[in-house]
C-alpha cells in the first residue's frame, strides 16, 4: 500500500505547528508531507522528524497529488480553497467553521463518531468546534449508557482558541501591568489579562454568540441526536491552552454515579480524575500539550431530575484541534 | 440623637480595609469609631478622616460603649467574639459563615430583604456570602416578577475571596512565572496564575463544596423562599477583585425579555450593561472598585422553559463583603 501524501494548510498557524508536532508524535505513516501557507509565510522552514520542509505557498494547484489536506488557515481560506483540494483528489479535513454544518460533510470526533468519516460525498471531514469537542469527549460516554436530553454549560476557555495572536495579546498585557505602561487590546474587544469575558465570537440574533450556538447545533450532529437540547455561555478566561468546561447534563434514564463513573472505563482519551476527599479534580494546567480530556466535579444535580453536574478539561489546541483532525486522518 | 459609636473587628484584613474605606466614602454618620484586630496587628495605625486612629487588641471586654461592631476576622473570631460584643449591647454585623444560617440570625441584603434586619434576638446580623450577594443582586429582582423556581449557576471568583493572601498568590506566580522561579501553591491547592481551579471551600458530602451550599442554602434565606433549587459550581480564576456568574434561572411565570429588562428600572445597586450588537457586556474589571452589580447576556434559555440565561459582575470586596456589612449598619 501506498503510504499517503498529507498537507497542511496554514502550517505556520497554531493549530498548523501542533498538527505538525501530531503527526510526529504519533508516528503518522505518511509517504510524504507538504506544508502549505500564504505567501507571507511562503519560503520559511520547518521541521519533522528531524529533517527541514520548506513552505510552500498555498494555490489552487497545489493540491496535485495529495491524498489528505489538513485545513487550518480560517473559514475565508477554507471555503477558498478546500474545494479545490477535493476536485484534485485529496481527502480534507478542514478545522474551521466553514462546512461543519453543511449536509453530506462529516463532522467527526474519532472517539464519538468514527463512522461518519466513511462518507463523505464531498470530499470534505470537518473537525468540529473545539469548546464542543471537549465537552463531548465527557458527554458521549454518559449518552451511551443514559441518553442525553439537555446540555447547560459555562466554559472557561484558553486565548489559544483565538490562535498564536490570543497568547501574545495575553502574554504582552501581563507584561505591561506589571511594568505599569498602558496597552489597547486589538485581539479581544476587553483586557483578557486579569480579567474574563463572557464573549467568543460574534452575536447572533438570539442573544447567544456563534461559539454558544456551535456548542448546540455541532454537539446535534456528532452525537446524531436531533432533539438534543444545549443552552451555552462561553466566557474567555487568562488561560494559555486548556478549556474547562462546568456542564449541566439532564438524561433520560437515572444517572446512578457509580455507574457515570464507571461509564469512563476503558474509553478512549477520556479519564476521570475525581475525588474530592483528597482535594483532587482537574485542573486546564493538567491537559496542557496533553492528549486526553478529564472529567471530575461529578456529582448529582441539586436542581433537575437525572441530571448530572460534571467538569471537564481539555487542550484546545491539541484535542480541541489539531489531535483531532490528525486522528481523523488516522482512520481513513 | 447620639451618633453610633463603630468598632471593625479585623480591621487590617483585606475586608476590614474596605469597611474603613466605605464607611468614609459613604460619609457614614459615626460618632467614634474603633479599629480591633489581633494583638499582632495592635498598635497599627491606620486614616480615617484624615485622622490617624491606633489599632487595639481584640478581647473579650473591648466591646463596652460600641453601638455597632462589623467584624470580618474569619468565623473562629466571630464565634468567640460575636456573642461577647452581643452581650456588651452591639449589634453585631458579621461577615463571616459563622451564623448565617442560625435560626435568630437575619441574613441580609439591604435591597433585598433590609426587614429583616429588625428583628435580630440574639444581637448578631449576618452579612451573605460574596458570590450568593452578587448572584442575588441580579436574580432578585426577576423573582420579583417572574418567581424564581431554580437556579443552575457557575462562578468565576476573583482571588480577593481569599483575602489579602489570595491577591499575594496571584501576583507572587504571575512574577515568577515571568522570570522563570519555581514557587508552590499556599492559599490554593493548585497553581491559580493562568489556570482555574473548580473548588472554592471545602467539599461536603454531596460532592458539592461548602461555597456551592451556601449559594443554595443563603439564597433560600434571603428571598425566603424554602422550595428553590439552586446547584452550583464555583471556580476560582485569576482576576484580582470581581466575581462573575453564569447563571440559568428557571421562573414560574414567562420571563419575556423586555419585561427582564424593565425588572431592573429603579433598583438600587444593579444595572442592566447589555447590548451585544455593540459588544456591551459587563467585565469583572467594570465593578472593580465599584459600588453596584452589572447584567448582561440577558437571554432566553434554549434548555428549559420559562427561564433566562444571564451574566453578572459584582466587586467581591465592596458588595460581597465590606459594602454590604456597612450598607446593614446604615439601615439599623
Amino acid at each position: 500500500m501506498k503510504l499517503p501524501h498529507v498537507a497542511i494548510v496554514g502550517a505556520t498557524g497554531a493549530v498548523g505547528v501542533e498538527m505538525l508536532l501530531c503527526l510526529e508524535q504519533r508516528n503518522f505513516q505518511l509517504g510524504e508531507l507538504t506544508l502549505l501557507a500564504s505567501a507571507r509565510s511562503a519560503g520559511k522552514k520547518m521541521k519533522f522528524r528531524g529533517e527541514e520542509i520548506v513552505v510552500k505557498e498555498l494555490t489552487h494547484d497545489a493540491f496535485e497529488g495529495i491524498d489528505i489536506a489538513l485545513f487550518s488557515a480560517g473559514g475565508g481560506i477554507s471555503l477558498e480553497f478546500a474545494p479545490s483540494a477535493a476536485a484534485a483528489g485529496a481527502v480534507v479535513i478542514d478545522n474551521s467553521s466553514a462546512f461543519r454544518m453543511e449536509e453530506g460533510v462529516p463532522l467527526v470526533v474519532p472517539e464519538i463518531n468514527p463512522e461518519a468519516a466513511k462518507d463523505r460525498p464531498k470530499g470534505i471531514i470537518a473537525n468540529p468546534n473545539c469548546t464542543t469537542i471537549i465537552s463531548l469527549m465527557a458527554l458521549a460516554p454518559l449518552h451511551e449508557k443514559f441518553v442525553l436530553k439537555s446540555v447547560i454549560a459555562s466554559s472557561y476557555q484558553a486565548v489559544s482558541g483565538s490562535g498564536a495572536q490570543g497568547i501574545i495579546e495575553l502574554e504582552e498585557q501581563v507584561k505591561a501591568i506589571a511594568t505599569g505602561q498602558e496597552f489597547t487590546p486589538r485581539v479581544y474587544p476587553r483586557q483578557i489579562a486579569f480579567n474574563v469575558i463572557p464573549q467568543v465570537d460574534s452575536f447572533t440574533d438570539n442573544g447567544y454568540t456563534k461559539e454558544e450556538m456551535k456548542m448546540a447545533n455541532e454537539g446535534r450532529k456528532i452525537l446524531g441526536h436531533d432533539t438534543l437540547k444545549v443552552s451555552c455561555t462561553c466566557v474567555r478566561v487568562p488561560v494559555y491552552r486548556s478549556h474547562s468546561v462546568s456542564i449541566t447534563a439532564q438524561f433520560e434514564q437515572e444517572p446512578e454515579l457509580d455507574k457515570a463513573r464507571a461509564a469512563y472505563d476503558g474509553k478512549a482519551g477520556v479519564h476521570v480524575v475525581d475525588d474530592p476527599s483528597q482535594m483532587i479534580f482537574p485542573v486546564p494546567l493538567d491537559t496542557t500539550g496533553k492528549d486526553d480530556c478529564l472529567v471530575g466535579r461529578i456529582r448529582k444535580s441539586l436542581v433537575l431530575d437525572n441530571a448530572l453536574d460534571i467538569w471537564v478539561v481539555g487542550d484546545q489546541v491539541r484535542k480541541g484541534a489539531a489531535l483531532n483532525a490528525v486522528q481523523i486522518a488516522e482512520i481513513l
